[in-house]
């Protein structure tokens, strides 16, 4: 008999179901399905930063992940000991007072406010502003241990922004439900607000949940915000868990639908990037850095060198968000491979609106074309880029065309860039983004370290890690540390493995699965001195082009 | 018998041969002609703003453009009284003692340093600085009348860095000699130093010729910047003369290869802009806006309200340079269709560069298709833009993309844009570049009328007056001023074409030539009061980013 575990990974586009052989870190099988609804781009205003996704997009393609595995795999259904999910966050919606997800319910099945709010959605600025204004005021700053500033991508901002807009919406809300809550809420039959139990991660760094006021600040500190707040903070329940103890047990109906054994257990949840950092075995010292569409970057130090002080303008510092037994520490870059997409749509946008005009080819060839052109544009400003010598261009550029998220979260920034001439071609912008993220990432460290957490080397999972030498590169050079390059190519699923196997007894604590399942290093970059020694001038440029927009966002930031 | 007069236009890319009819304004016979050497980029070093051209791209192409009408018009060549050149400048040549053009000399003839150095040739940025520290250093300031900043677009500076960098150019030169000034010199056989006469136009406005110095200033200055330009000073006649007088008579050779009398007055010849803004009708308190790659803005004051005040930061204020008995003002943009070309390149960049490794189509259809997405993209772009809402993307930009001619001369600053979000498409992104290159024709306007001359009206000619409504709106709103468009296609030649009639006594003065054959205005674009006021408050913003990539241009300009 071995001992499987089940790692789910929501992310933005798709879940990947992972089955780990427990005893020895080996990945059984591997399946990833997209969302079809996001797909579609459904229930999304990218004009206004809107992104909503369906529940339904979230359940039926775990059912698709799972199925045909039993066939090829006739032993291993009966073997599988626990399951543990990890999703994007702050990514909530609202549930009704059955604990029932709005847009579950015949009457909001196509309204995106009854639907989960992604964490990228960036519509209520003005709400985060209002309860950083807020909890600066009260006596107890509830934002101390949340890096200081409350984000448009949060829990409570979210929950807000869509009450107002929404009335019905508002009406039918008994509380709001993070997406990793949710999901171990289904599958053990525990969503009615009675029942549900929450996990310490999403809790601790988006709800501004604390142990040093007991829970959520009070139902007051909410309704001088705004009356729409009342009760909502009550409804939650008061202790949350790390993601080593067990939720519950996955119901009949579920099991019928993974083909798994009823009553499997299934382990507190967290967002992706935290157990993506379990299976970079990261520990004090050490970031890590996952590195996508945008990054989520996490630390951890101990309570006693961190958990009493406020570590300014990060996402948050929560006892066991991370590992249990430390405090966990999350930053991240609102873009990273968003700013190289947005280029690459930017400069594919004649072949996205004038190639259909053209009587020189047929439909079929035009759309194999433009995609085929699509395709290679990155690879080849990579390329390209990567023949230019640091500072030849003169290009600097910010990072922020998502707004900042660390550090100093701030949505109304926006990205400008300085430096062009008649000779800046695509390579040469190219590369001035690719700065422009290695230098973002590199305030975040700056911040760390000024802030006293210890960050001597990086470990980066994730997309852009694997598949581009020449930004490793620059990352390494910008950021003056080696980074290692993680083997795995899941390793958030593989984290929620971990913590599974954690969780079950097949280890008796985190740690020890650690040592067992987590991922191995495949590649490090090591700084270049001279060129480490010509991007610590550059950099200044950086700052001081950040510094004009941070001074002037009214007017030259994001409307 | 009727009087023709032949106006002779070279243009960055081309000449243009204008045969009129005198008497009736009327356009008998037009042709333009491409400088072929040019056409392939011979000589020229886009990425280090090098910009050459050969003196047989001139001479040959007015062969070919003058030739075969006489076959069509039997009686035209014995009916043309005279020959009026205009030229782009500053665009000097080095010649040798005997007044020959370097590379018309076989040991020359292929280095770009003995041919014309084109006015958007930016090669000697350091050496303008020099000039004008040297200027601002002396007891009289030499660049007064030159708006007090010498451009590294200008004779000078240009000289100096040629020398500098080609010691073979530097011993073989005698004297340097701008392009319009040489063409009449060529026609004429005055091309020996003894014999050369130099129209006022180029000289006061880029030579620093001024009566009030007598001439040029003098050379020990000169030698104090750099002894390389002991002398040369010496060797230019000190007179000069307007447009309106005749420089010469034209030779056997030049009759032979043109078809015209030997003998034929030849007049003197003045930047293209400068007669343009002649067939424009220009006048006091009318700004002549010759829109193209980039622009040049003319006005005319009386030298009673001018004459002895130096006016900041423009291009020289020049007693008669553009009607005779008045002080012309030069002003201009050094990017405006550039901006747009520099924007349509980048992000034609897919197609140039990838398009060719597919497999997908054949190579001709690949090259057509390039072409036809590349033509169609600045008419899709307007089209777009112009559908967007004032401010609605919240982008800003510079139009410094080659440097910043007036006000101020600076070719050290580069552009800017800030505001982008992932929203932030090419549509929005062009717009925003309009808005920066109308932003940058007010902010010569503004200065205009901070130094107490009048621009109460704009008068656009060149191509993109005719070309986009989109932009001519936008720049309507963003000066909140009427702009009234000529009708003729050729304004500079067709001024050429009436300084001929002034010169050889069709008329007894450029003004009464002026009655008859300046261009009629085909189309006004009148402020919109809502939009202007829109945009008085983003223009702000230019200014604002404007002032800090000037504070910062040694990290955020030009390399």
């Amino acid at each position: 008999m071995s001992s499987y575990v089940l790692g789910l990974d929501y992310g933005t586009d798709s879940v990947r179901a992972l089955l780990v052989d427990a005893l020895t870190g080996k990945e059984v099988a591997s399946q990833v399905v997209y969302y079809p609804r996001w797909k579609k781009g459904l229930f999304c205003n990218p004009a206004k930063d809107q992104f909503r996704q369906h529940p339904l997009d979230y359940l039926e393609s775990l059912e698709q992940a799972v199925q045909g595995w039993w066939k090829q795999l006739p032993q291993a259904a009966s073997q599988v000991k626990v399951i543990s999910f990890d999703t994007t966050g702050s990514t909530p919606i609202a549930v009704d007072a059955e604990g029932v997800a709005l847009s579950l319910k015949p009457e909001f099945a196509e309204n995106p406010n009854a639907m989960f709010v992604l964490w990228k959605d960036h519509t209520s600025v003005k709400e985060a502003q209002e309860i950083t204004a807020a909890a600066n005021q009260s006596s107890e700053n509830y934002l101390k241990y949340e890096g200081g500033i409350y984000s448009s991508e949060w829990y409570w901002a979210k929950a807000l922004h869509v009450m107002r807009e929404d009335n019905s919406v508002a009406k039918a809300t008994h509380l709001w439900v993070e997406h990793c809550d949710w999901m171990s809420a289904v599958l053990t039959g525990t969503t009615h607000p009675s029942k549900l139990r929450m996990g310490r991660c999403a809790t601790g760094h988006k709800l501004m949940w604390h142990k040093t006021w007991d829970g959520y600040p009070p139902n007051a500190f909410f309704v001088s915000i705004d009356p729409l707040l009342n009760g909502l903070r009550d409804r939650l329940p008061a202790d949350t868990f790390t993601s080593d103890q067990v939720c519950g047990y996955l119901t009949a109906e579920w099991a019928k639908k993974l083909g798994l054994p009823e009553s499997t257990p299934v382990s507190f949840s967290a967002f992706d990037c935290h157990m993506g950092a379990v299976a970079a075995n990261v520990k004090p010292g050490v970031l890590t850095k996952i590195m996508g569409t945008s990054t989520c970057d996490i630390t951890v130090a101990s309570y006693a060198d961190v958990g009493n002080k406020s570590i300014r303008g990060i996402c948050g510092q929560v006892d066991g968000s991370v590992t249990p037994g430390l405090v966990g520490l999350e930053a991240g870059q609102s873009a990273f491979g968003d700013l190289y997409a947005w280029f690459r749509n930017l400069i594919n946008w004649p072949l996205a609106n004038l190639l259909n005009d053209s009587s020189l080819i047929d439909d079929a060839t035009k759309q194999k074309l433009a995609e085929e052109i699509e395709n290679k544009t990155l690879i080849a400003l990579s390329e390209a880029a990567s023949q230019l010598q640091i500072g030849e261009a003169g290009i600097t550029a910010l990072d922020w065309v998502n707004g900042r998220r660390t550090p100093d979260a701030d949505q109304t920034v926006a990205m400008a860039i300085t430096g062009l001439k008649m000779g800046s071609q695509a390579p040469q912008i190219f590369r001035g983004l690719v700065e422009a993220t290695a230098y973002g990432a590199r305030a975040i460290i700056e911040r760390f370290k000024e802030e006293g957490v210890a960050v001597n080397s990086v470990v980066a999972i994730g997309g852009i890690s694997k598949k581009s030498d020449f930004v490793m590169q620059t990352c390494a050079d910008v950021w003056n540390c080696p980074i290692e390059v993680l083997e795995s190519e899941q390793s958030c699923a593989s984290g929620a493995a971990i913590f599974a196997a954690g969780a079950c007894g097949v280890y008796p604590n985190v740690e020890a699965a650690q040592k067992v399942m987590a991922s191995s290093v495949c590649k490090i970059y090591q700084p270049n001195a001279k060129a480490a020694a010509a991007y610590e001038k550059l950099y200044q440029q950086y700052r001081m082009l950040g510094e004009f927009v941070n001074a002037n966002k009214s007017s030259h930031g994001a409307l």
